[in-house]
């Protein structure tokens, strides 16, 4: 419960401390998607956590957040899901990295085989990135060539040939890439024409959610221009689901409109949280995928084979992906209501389930921020600029519980800008 | 207890049905460095595990081995270690990876700070491969230079830049790499002139540990060279730790030669099993390591950092890489003498802790494919082409065991050789 008295003392004293240390023996103080120094989120999110259940969150002062970042994403049944954590647990007690891997590996790849509609087999990893990248490179030997086209401010991993900063990049890590817009399927038949028979491969994200902007559903027509391209081009389908993994349709994001990759990248929540990356393709490219050598010393790790198998079981079991859309449309219509009546006009976009949150009349994202900000300290964590997720554990008592904090940061935000 | 029954029946009739289903839905089989198929390793050897405790193993038809591989490193205070699990479940019940780091990853940066020489930060990852990956983008940020040096056949990680085989590889990926031979100061020169005011980085590992060789300790000399010429040429030396990691030295491998890299990558063993990875750094490119955008889903996770504080605690407390040493000794001995009363000579190289087993005149390696094949038949896990590991819980009982197998192993092979 977030009690009334537990609200009004938010304070991130300790987490200034730990602030503070880290930014000693840590470049920067944090790194990456989870850094949340003040010039990436608003100075009431905390950066250090300790504690997670269910949908919730306590921060290092022990404020409590009902969270929509899930992790950025891994959390897809709830921290510290019962059912999962047991089976996690029975597997630690006999070991998770040992000199081969478990038979959970086969009964994982059979199952992804079962349930992905265009799998023949599986390759697992740990990273989004390994998934990526080992899809690239399958793409590659298999076609022999090594042009790549991915969408212009498209995130697939934090690889030299990915990374959204150019700290660390040469000019060859970026060579073989050939950028078009998302959604434009004229900008995709122009990059596809500069490629010309070196093209390996397309890889997209199953739609668009690219930070600090609108995100964008595919159009089945260019999803299936992207298909039909790389087909008639002898090239390869690379379908990016390490961020969408199992929230949208287990089978793949791209099954409803009947459009198949040839490669699918999984990770984030494939585990609910335990580390863990799967590449699936065709039989087509399972001659290519062996001929590539990819390893890490953790990749075969029983414990998140283990978890991954009772994560798929259960988002089966209870039509996660129809839940968990139902649970974000209960979200997103609260909020439109609470925006409107508080002379607010809200973007929406994205899936219900993987939710992005904008106001209209803010280029400079300041109504955003916040909002953002008063949410926090009302006890709900969103994100100004990347997209959000609702897991199972986003019930309808949290969904009602978080609207009211909202209604109060409506109520803030719109006090603020009146006064 | 390895009974006198249980290594009499040695079969792997379970591990045959695992790899007749796996080869359905894994390409190849199976892939990377635990790949076991027949045309790697012998065989008596399992593809598939199902426990690990201490220094042993269990495969999937039940049988146990004293294992030599340590998870290809991992394993460094024994499968399972209760003090290690006991922390990691203790922060698996409050959650892994949340919306954001734990103060653990405070702890341990301020942790590696103080106990690795050269070190004045350190970025967390999960592979051994994000970390050298991790090194050497940092060194071309702080540089903005291109070309790095490696020893030929080195291995640095599955990435792109390093993977040891041509599948899914393009020219650029390995445009700025420049190779010299190891302990081959005048080839490491030639290779900088090569380089010329492009020189960005030189990695290097502890000592030679390349697949299908013999190891060699680095010469003192040579390291002091790499260390005069890229302090000479503005360039950064980066010390790949990765399989060596807390092994030979906490303070870094090179500590009691004196020599300091400006960047280490460590990853394996740092947390017993648990997956993680860290880069270690100087001052003096601190600037550099934040300007770069690296990240991982799983990279800021709770358990494994736990694990790591208490796996340098106990190595720490107990002079591991001391202990380790003695046992390999222990090991390398007793395996000279019974080679030697059995008319065999035997090349043990690197260090006695990583060991690397060898048979003189035995150029198509089928002498020590024989040992080993045989050597798995009475219980014990080596490994013919690729470096061995010796952890804590090799304890003297337990090589006391292992040469009592190996007394057998070579009684075998010179009974078959002079058939």
């Amino acid at each position: 419960m977030i009690t009334k008295a537990s609200r009004m003392e938010h304070t991130l004293t300790a987490d200034a401390h730990w602030r503070e240390r880290a930014a000693r023996v840590i470049p920067g103080g944090m790194y990456g998607h989870m850094n949340a120094s003040r010039d990436k989120l608003p100075s009431s999110y905390p950066q250090y956590y300790v504690k997670g259940k269910g949908a919730r969150l306590w921060d290092v002062d022990g404020n409590e957040y009902i969270d929509y970042l899930c992790a950025y994403g891994p959390m897809i049944l709830g921290y510290v899901h019962p059912e999962v954590e047991k089976v996690a647990a029975k597997q630690q007690a006999n070991g998770d990295g040992l000199s081969g891997p478990t038979p959970l590996m086969v009964e994982l790849a059979e199952t992804l085989t079962e349930k992905v509609a265009h799998a023949d087999w599986s390759i697992f990893a740990k990273n989004g990135t390994d998934a990526t990248s080992i899809a690239v490179m399958t793409a590659r030997a298999a076609t022999g060539r090594k042009k790549l086209l991915k969408a212009r401010r498209a995130y697939h991993g934090a690889s030299v040939w990915f990374t959204p900063q150019a700290g660390g990049i040469t000019p060859q890590d970026r060579e073989n890439i050939i950028e078009f817009e998302f959604n434009d399927q004229a900008s995709l038949e122009l990059a596809a024409l500069k490629a010309g028979d070196d093209l390996a491969a397309v890889i997209l994200p199953p739609f668009r959610h690219d930070s600090y902007a609108d995100q964008e559903e595919v159009l089945p027509a260019f999803a299936r221009a992207a298909r039909a391209l790389t087909t008639r081009m002898g090239a390869v389908l690379i379908l990016d689901e390490v961020r969408s993994c199992l929230r949208l349709d287990i089978r793949g994001a791209w099954t409803s409109i009947g459009v198949f990759p040839d490669l699918t990248a999984f990770s984030k929540s494939l585990a609910n949280g335990f580390p863990l990356a799967a590449i699936t393709g065709t039989e087509a490219l399972r001659e290519a995928a062996k001929s590539i050598f990819v390893t890490g010393s953790f990749w075969y790790h029983g414990v998140p084979m283990a978890a991954a198998l009772e994560t798929l079981r259960i988002i089966e079991a209870v039509d996660g992906p129809s839940v968990m859309r139902t649970s974000g449309e209960l979200l997103r219509t609260g909020l439109n209501e609470q925006a409107e009546s508080y002379g607010f006009s809200l973007r929406q976009t994205g899936p219900a389930s993987m939710p992005m949150i904008a106001f209209d009349d803010d280029p400079q994202m300041e109504r955003i921020y916040s909002f953002s900000d008063a949410a926090v300290r009302q006890g709900v964590l969103f994100h100004p600029w990347h997209n959000m997720f609702i897991s199972l554990a986003h019930t309808q008592e949290e969904i009602d519980k978080t609207l009211v904090a909202t209604e109060k940061a409506f109520e803030e935000l719109s006090r603020n800008i009146n006064k």
